[in-house]
């Protein structure tokens, strides 16, 4: 049994805290929210993030980075992408060199479009760095509902330590050393869920959203293998399975904010409604870009693209997309 | 625009008429069912399979085979797989060599475990064997919502022509000359939703699911490689596509039977509540039997046929399926 610190108290790093804590193991977790910390010591409770499940007593909160840190091997960072950096150049002054990072956020850096290892890498030069990915809501893993994730670094013994931290009677977690195929899948995935969520706010049916879940495969994985990724590793547990949960959930952010796309709700105010960062937007930008950089053909993201950005309209954009040159699969 | 004619007037076949219809074919459907000939003639709805929907009048039904027949080029079989055989026997004296059959059947055919395509061409030496397969739920066409096929022939001119026959503003098509992907892709995709039924019906989450449906689908490339399919089929929209569409809807008896299953019910049972042919059970004993043959290592198919015919506890099955050895993707 290991001691385990988690940096954010959001939804995901407290259920696997919570999850592992009842598998044995002590878990830190730090967070900014003062209030948030006090819900999880003493009411034993996320109410913030993580309502309804209680929390073990082997799982304590901290506002101080230096207690946080202090006996762990394993970090996770549960934070959201866009706060990656800042979150590493924090902690770096705390960190040993021999604590291993775990990045447990799903995008792509906004400009630079470097994937989240890299950017860990470049602030934590001393540290080794791992990641965790898959089908894998937080709400469900609280539940100790069967999971499956998978582990990659670098390092493959520092997968297998973490893999075997990541297997419990109700987890289970495949090492794949595909770093690359891991980060693009798991930031593109998010482009199609926005797309699907266009879709059924314009109240199209199931055929509709399959097929765009399996055509837009193709694209995540004409963008990954430019980028060095393996093909096997998108129709995986990262890609392929993480993209089904998300464009069938009510979960996903993303989803939520295509639906209104789809309803006809412009993209800022969209955004907004949903409340928190929508990475597809972002996704889609940062692939398109990408896309034309390399000379791919990527109709779905192109015409999503122009939708979101360029003022296309949406049925335009299906139709175009329908119509187009007969071909074969 | 050509003459079409439709065997079987469910509500794939009745939705595809209706559709092709609308869009300037002319569509015969030949049903047995006096009573559903008359609800499609004279009241214009297929009141039995295909409620709520306007049959234009350029949709006859006939239960004369040779009138049904006549001067229609393409025939399609829609019927379920466990008669395509006798159909077939049944409309060989009405056929002329120049027509072509197109099965939109999905299934392998009990005891033989031949593809439908195999039989089809069995019984009818003479005439060019076409099949079509996707993400098509009736319902959904029927609506005109978006849909795409996939068209495959061993002729590839038949395929294309087929393709375009299935080219509208809200039907987009691709050919596939993997005859043998396609249809093993379709039949074992029925076992996967019977796995996933039985999932919910444990009261597990999508997280579960999406990990079924990921780890199922290397089962499905192993068996289909095996027998000759490609990969990149199973990945498409016959594959992936069609069990996406398939394992998320309530349409689905295979996932309907599942979840009862899952709930404690036995299969017999489960399928007679069910009230029609459960596919995925008689699929889930013809793969297990073909991985046996083949020496394949097929976990969850395995831990399924065990469950549904050699009396093993359900929930020893999910236990034995989390706990195997640690491995990498």
């Amino acid at each position: 049994m290991a001691v385990l610190t988690f940096i954010g108290g959001g939804s995901f790093g407290t259920a696997l805290g919570v999850h592992l804590a009842k598998n044995g193991h002590t878990i830190k977790i730090w967070d900014i929210d003062e209030k948030n910390i006090e819900d999880i010591n003493v009411k034993r409770e996320n109410i913030k993030y993580l309502p309804k499940v209680m929390i073990p007593f082997n799982v304590i909160a901290y506002n101080n980075l230096v207690e946080a840190l202090r006996d762990s091997k394993y970090i996770f960072l549960s934070v959201p992408s866009h706060v990656i950096r800042s979150v590493c150049k924090n902690i770096k002054p705390y960190l040993s060199s021999d604590q291993v990072i775990i990045n447990m956020a799903k995008g792509i850096e906004d400009n630079t479009f470097k994937r989240l290892s890299e950017v860990i890498s470049e602030e934590l030069t001393d540290n080794k760095v791992a990641i965790i990915s898959g089908p894998s809501h937080a709400e469900e893993i609280a539940q100790d509902l069967p999971t499956t994730f998978v582990v990659s670094s670098l390092d493959t013994t520092v997968s297998k330590e973490i893999q075997d931290i990541l297997t419990t009677p109700r987890i289970r977690s495949y090492t794949n050393d595909d770093l690359v195929g891991i980060e693009i899948g798991g930031a593109f995935k998010n482009i199609i869920a926005l797309g699907c969520g266009i879709s059924d706010g314009l109240g199209f049916g199931d055929n509709t959203k399959a097929a765009i879940m399996t055509r837009s495969m193709n694209e995540m994985i004409k963008v990954g293998e430019v980028l060095g990724g393996k093909d096997q590793t998108f129709y995986g547990l990262t890609g392929m399975g993480d993209l089904i949960v998300t464009c069938t959930s009510m979960h996903s952010r993303n989803r939520r904010a295509g639906i209104l796309i789809g309803k006809g709700v412009n993209v800022d105010e969209a955004c907004k409604e949903v409340g928190m960062v929508v990475e597809g937007v972002k996704a889609t930008k940062a692939f398109y870009h990408l896309g034309q950089k390399y000379g791919l053909s990527l109709p779905i993201t192109e015409n999503l693209y122009a939708t979101l950005f360029e003022g296309k309209d949406i049925n335009k954009a299906v139709y175009d997309l329908m119509s187009r040159e007969n071909k074969s699969e």
